[in-house]
């Protein structure tokens, strides 16, 4: 067979020669932008151009702080298609994160959001290797910036040539692209994502029995695009030739839901976080969504009562998946066997409220202290995964050893696996509750809270006992309406139907907010702190 | 990223693990057999363990002959999963190309149906590496044979150990699998395919964009697994675990039927002599054929005709293909971009008797003499490919420096491009009937012809001409109805309302039957043979 690499530019090569007329939409805060492919094509190539100009060279990193249009799409393929790496940095950081990445990342160029920018500005003294600063913006001018000297991002193009020819002879392990964790505790961690890990990825979510992206498609990723690739969704849907979506900055449900409905999205991808922000503002308005055909969600466990309103109130089919930034990310995919359709909706729902099974190319195994787990949907285990768009390492982190062993990633997930081989995420294993030497999974008794009619959100964290070393303590958010009408004790009456009793929390504690991670992971060390102090208070 | 080679055996693994109930059904002679996901994983890893017990080794050729069935599916994942090289011999070869291909192989083992014993008794005196011959029969007793000793399919797998572990230490590169193209001309050409190249193309045959080979199939390979990977179909219809119907031996268009019908199959794939007889069937007969999603077609242009009948008469989604024994097979799909889902009935099926664009993953181009052809739908070129699952030589042969150039395979099909990019064959470079110093295109007179009413085969062939150098002359079989209805004289009318007075047959010549090729292709050289006899035998 040949010897042909696997390249990140034959995406958008494809897109280009096959859709030139089919658009990226991108929000801005003053309008709808809009391109085609063939003038994505030929923007991403002067990028390039421009960048090979600037004395970037192959290995070099380049990052980018910057919300989901189509600049940073133009980076997305650009920046791999010369050898240099595309780094992708949460904007969400704090400011010693943001220091501690850049300079560990040994970013050379930094692409910004003008909206963004007073962040870099006010780190830009501690930052050992930027060299260049561009600025995204849809004004003419160079922004004021207290920096010596910004680039303009359009004026940086017009430099580029937009027929400059993307190089063929790159090894397709060589890097393309480096994200960093979002850890809830220690530094960030790096990782690195390989062209051929990338392309692979993108096949996989497009393949029919996993998300399917199409040419059919139009595709909007919630996600951000500094968080683990956006999932791929920007690397898929340019393959495929798909229209894309993007949502801009400060996305609302509301701005989310006008856009499905006036570009008819058919497809979308976020954390469970944004979908329950959905689903209220679906509750106030109506929204004609009728052209989804799925939304995807992943980054924590999506509630069985999320679910069910998505699939049954409104219509929407709804997948769960499963990954990490360390599995680029999709590694586990939710979708119904054809022996399960006949199932009960109710059945089908709980099998939708599960992550799924590895997705072709991916392999997956659960342990714990006697070897793999029974498919029973009971034993617990940590996940482990392995494949070709699986990381191998940390990025230069002598913390590397801990996640990855014996040919596989830890991924410090507690899960159960049931007889169909349907994976279910019980808890993370820093999170499990040992109560009396059992176990108890805070993501069950959440998911069972979450679904009672007037809880939000609920998170649920151990707190250290004398006699049974941990016991669990539920935060919940109410919603508005049920605040003065909802206690303690209908919520207990409603988990008592459910749980044996040593699996009750300790208390019930009702919050205003949780804390949550950058990408809208409860914030478990945070809400420790905040249980603690609570019940300091009340004793 | 990990170093996870992509490799045969994970498509099995997958189907055991996440399907173990879904079956394969194999029609025999005398009943149908069925067997499950578990079992074939079981039934592959004892073949894999008793081949290595033998004494199979790394590297070492496996010859297979036979029809389509579970045992030759299990050869196809229990051979490359030891490191050792499945090569698919042709049933329809004759003994001279057989003892060439064997030999040339270096077969140490062939695996043969009972049916197909005597091919391999009358040449196997003549056969220089052959150790071991392995029949597969539904019987329980060995075959009587002229052999000095021949093996039970069945009895030699009893020997091997079921629970088997595939070996995971093997590089993706390695060689999977062989197969010799069927050349109308010269001696047979072998194809080595390697692991990662039967991977990547199982993976883009199962993308929602192209035949999106899923779970919820019924997958029915017509087209023989000796011949190109069975189009990759075994593979990729394992690998999601779809159900899998094997038509097993001397299919007729009557057990083709009845097998849709009564198994559900969903997709199915042949050559175009297939559909046509299948056609023929279904005008005899009435068939409940409403579960098929999609026909895939190949190894020759469909007639738009025959599309026409499947998709308006029969409703039944036809996908036309392109591909060949050297690109394992997929290298176009046609199917159509949403935006010309709009237009007419008659647009589209002119857009799907093209070969369509290329997968994802291959890059394609037609060039002639000036360089690059224009995308105009009439400009002709050679059709060039590339990509990861495309061969970049013939095994052991002379002859690769013909076909592989610049890293490209020169396929020989003289093509136009359209606006849109989809790719027509008008004809092999060899077959081009140059007239005046203008082309002619065979097909498109075939295709013509082939339209009419009254024709049931036409092919078009050239012949000698002292003025104009080569002048087109067609060979037409009629439809049993038509005989002695339709004449020379009708055909030419049909013809001169659709091409310049130039292009029209010097001559059309009524024949009960046209030799084809063991892969059902027009066999153009004998056909000039033909035609020679025939015109010199009427002045």
């Amino acid at each position: 067979m040949m010897d042909s690499p696997l390249l990140i530019t034959s995406l958008i090569e494809r897109a280009e020669n096959y859709f030139p007329n089919k658009e990226i939409i991108s929000r801005t805060q003053k309008y709808m932008h809009r391109l085609t492919y063939k003038e994505l094509g030929g923007r991403v190539r002067a990028l390039a151009h421009a960048l090979e100009e600037l004395g970037i060279q192959k290995g070099d990193r380049v990052g980018t702080f910057a919300w989901n249009h189509h600049r940073h799409l133009e980076a997305y393929f650009a920046v791999p298609s010369i050898g240099a790496i595309l780094h992708t940095i949460n904007i969400r950081l704090s400011a010693e994160q943001l220091t501690y990445i850049i300079n560990h990342a040994e970013d050379k160029v930094i692409l910004v959001d003008e909206e963004l920018l007073p962040a870099i500005e006010s780190i830009f003294h501690q930052l050992d290797t930027v060299e260049t600063i561009i600025v995204m913006t849809d004004e003419e001018r160079v922004p004021a910036s207290t920096l010596p000297s910004v680039l303009h991002y359009e004026q940086f193009l017009e430099d580029g040539d937009t027929t400059f020819v993307f190089k063929k002879d790159m090894e397709e392990k060589e890097a393309a692209e480096l994200c960093y964790t979002s850890g809830t505790t220690g530094k960030p961690k790096g990782v690195v994502y390989s062209h051929r890990g990338l392309v692979l990825h993108a096949m996989a979510l497009s393949l029919a029995d996993t998300s399917a992206v199409s040419e059919e498609d139009v595709s909007m990723p919630v996600v951000p695009m500094f968080h683990a690739n956006a999932w791929g969704m920007p690397h898929a849907a340019t393959w495929m030739g798909a229209k894309q979506v993007l949502p801009g900055p400060f996305p609302t449900p509301e701005i989310l839901a006008r856009l499905i409905e006036t570009e008819k999205v058919t497809i979308t991808a976020g954390v469970p976080t944004i979908w329950l922000v959905l689903l209220k503002e679906l509750d106030k308005k109506t929204y004609q969504l009728d052209s989804l055909r799925g939304i995807l969600c992943g980054g924590s466990a999506a509630p069985f009562g999320m679910i069910k309103a998505f699939e049954m109130k409104h219509n929407i089919p709804f997948f769960h998946a499963y990954g990490m930034t360390e599995t680029t990310p999709l590694a586990l995919f939710s979708k119904l066997k054809s022996s399960q359709k006949q199932l009960s909706e109710m059945d089908k729902l709980d099998i939708k409220s599960k992550q799924g099974m590895a997705v072709p190319g991916i392999e997956i195994k659960a342990i714990n202290e006697n070897g793999d787990i029974k498919r029973d949907g009971r034993e617990m285990g940590e996940l482990l995964v392995r494949g070709p768009w699986i990381a191998d390492s940390y990025y230069k982190d002598d913390r590397s050893d801990d996640s990855f062993r014996d040919g596989w990633l830890y991924t410090g997930d507690v899960v159960t696996i049931d007889e169909e081989g349907f994976v279910k995420i019980v808890d993370r294993t820093k999170d499990l509750i040992k109560s009396g030497g059992e176990w108890i999974s805070s993501v069950d008794l959440e998911n069972a809270l979450m679904a009672h009619e007037a809880v939000y959100e609920a998170a649920v964290v151990s707190v250290p006992h004398e006699k049974w070393q941990e016991r669990p303590v539920a935060c919940v958010v109410l919603k508005d309406d049920y605040r003065s009408i909802v206690g303690q004790q209908d919520l207990y009456a409603f988990l008592e139907a459910q749980f044996v009793k040593w699996w009750l929390p300790d208390d019930i504690l009702f919050m205003d907010a949780l804390p949550k991670t950058s990408v809208g992971k409860f914030l478990k060390t945070a809400l420790r702190e905040e249980v603690k102090k609570q019940l300091t208070k009340d004793f």
